[in-house]
């Protein structure tokens, strides 16, 4: 198997890609190669810091130019050609790769994804899936933001391609979907929730468990959660300030306080890097969108989702089970 | 100035009512008097158990009958007509009270008072506004789940209430009023968040700052957000339950680590008991809801907010400036 990694995509690019491949390598199964897709004499100099690398399994595929977060996003494709975004996605399309992860511009990897590896057929709206941490264990939640103005059979087509995710990453048979509203009732909600609620619940081969709330998510109620893509993104970058916000009063009052305690647990809960990166799901290949800040540890275990995507084959499972129930709701 | 406080809300009323009662007179000015709404042999026994009942300044007012989270919230005021919140927005209607405060059913409290204290004239939709805790000062939310599937022209009108809010209640002058998107640039968003960015940039006397996104409300960036009732709702429930978890896995591991650390001012932060209660904003009186859960300290600070809403006069002021060019911008 073989993962194209967008060495250009965070902040401080190439290092924290270098590390985190390094990292993925030395963890994952032996056929496991990495590619880093960027400019060669920059991953070069940035590889020649590092000793341990495993022989054999770590290339380099030149790309002369990056994504910037000015670029819009629908233009790269076709300004940026040479752009390690568009390089990479082309190598997963062409067959040289079997997954694309990038920290780049989200909605550059997002675009350029939809523009090369194409939404499978019957897939109305791919949509980015993201784990929030929980008070057990995560939930994907999705859409995060692919998707604006979603009509009711797209957060279905959601719930499906959600649960064949915790299907085949998280290892959940039958995973417990729910649909993200403001009360419990079915008869709670605006017109799209309403309207979506009563889809779901006569949607065959979902484990529907209804509407959560806010507050219902951390609690762990439910595996998998659906929303629009608007209140998707508002929450998830909510989400990730107000824990970092806690943490930081935290660490200052730690610091202040001259006690020295093992927090480690509680920062590793809510710390985001730990889940890895946020898959684009209905497109016909694996991609995989990490934070621009992304860690060497973000991209690691970002790596590794891509190798668990590839491995279950998650691509056919969706080509199989959600395309064509999806498109006849789509018609209905 | 005389507030009437359903004493029949909280999961544990009266206690938290009464002692919340006892609590804001001891705090507030000498010319403030709280009725306390509801089962008066209840109240009594209730009070009969508190000391240092400032006298005079505390009155009973008999509701024989009690709201229910199984009530629908529309057919309160028809079939609870004797219910402690029907019976205490009638007093502020009649003239009897300057104030009502319930942590009674919100969509009890919300239906009812925009029954009996009507939305002021031009006000479409009458919003909750809510207060988040940001790393500076609180921020005001609205709405926070009066209304959904919002039009651009009911945001704009969001944010004059709000404006208002935060002059008179808040202290400030000129206050920084954001629109809640998935973007900071004017042409992010979905079809509302555009449309009302637009307006917004066009509305008179607001300092609008333009977009902020979930992870900016808690840096502070601004003292007003705007946002459909359905995204506020969500955005509540999500920050309360984070900031519980948060908070929930810190008192864990100090509990296991066996240490003794002063973190009261990080539990301050982030607990809602500190912020009162979220008023009803744009009806023709003074209305406040309050947490179901809420403890006597957050009834007491939901009274000081009632107090300065009256003191302030804030109906009036609302009425006057904000009922007007609402009316032209949703007539145009």
């Amino acid at each position: 198997m073989r993962i194209a990694l967008d060495a250009m995509g965070t902040d401080h690019a190439p290092s924290a890609e270098v590390a985190g491949a390094i990292g993925a390598l030395q963890a994952l199964d032996s056929d496991i190669e990495v590619v880093l897709v960027g400019d060669q004499s920059t991953i070069d100099a940035e590889l020649a810091r590092h000793t341990g690398v495993p022989p054999g399994r770590l290339a380099v595929r030149h790309a002369a130019d990056r994504v910037t977060a000015a670029d819009p996003p629908a233009s790269v494709i076709r300004r940026k050609p040479e752009s390690s975004i568009v390089v990479g996605l082309k190598m997963v399309k062409a067959g040289e790769a079997d997954a694309f992860v990038s920290a780049g511009s989200t909605g550059a990897v997002m675009a350029t994804s939809l523009f090369t590896l194409r939404p499978l057929p019957g897939v109305a709206r791919p949509a980015i899936g993201t784990l929030l941490p929980t008070a057990l264990s995560p939930c994907l939640m999705l859409d995060a933001g692919a998707n604006v103005d979603c009509k009711p059979q797209h957060l279905v087509q959601f719930a499906h391609l959600g649960h064949i995710y915790a299907q085949d990453l998280m290892g959940i048979p039958d995973p417990r979907v729910a649909l993200l509203n403001i009360g419990e009732e079915p008869e709670k909600g605006d017109e799209l929730t309403l309207e979506a609620h009563r889809l779901l619940d006569a949607s065959p081969g979902l484990n529907f468990v209804g509407n959560v709330e806010g507050r219902d998510i951390i609690q762990g109620v439910c595996d998998v959660v659906v929303c629009d893509g608007f209140v998707g993104n508002v929450l998830l970058k909510f989400y990730e300030s107000v824990a970092e916000f806690t943490i930081g009063l935290l660490r200052k009052s730690l610091r202040e306080s001259d006690e020295h305690l093992n927090l480690e647990e509680v920062f590793r809960i809510l710390d985001y890097a730990e889940y890895g990166g946020a898959p684009l799901l209905g497109v016909g290949g694996v991609s995989i969108i990490c934070h621009g800040e992304s860690s060497a540890r973000a991209i690691r275990n970002a790596l590794g989702v891509a190798a668990r995507a590839v491995r279950s084959d998650m691509v056919s499972h969706i080509a199989r089970e959600v395309s064509a129930p999806a498109k006849s709701e789509e018609s209905a």
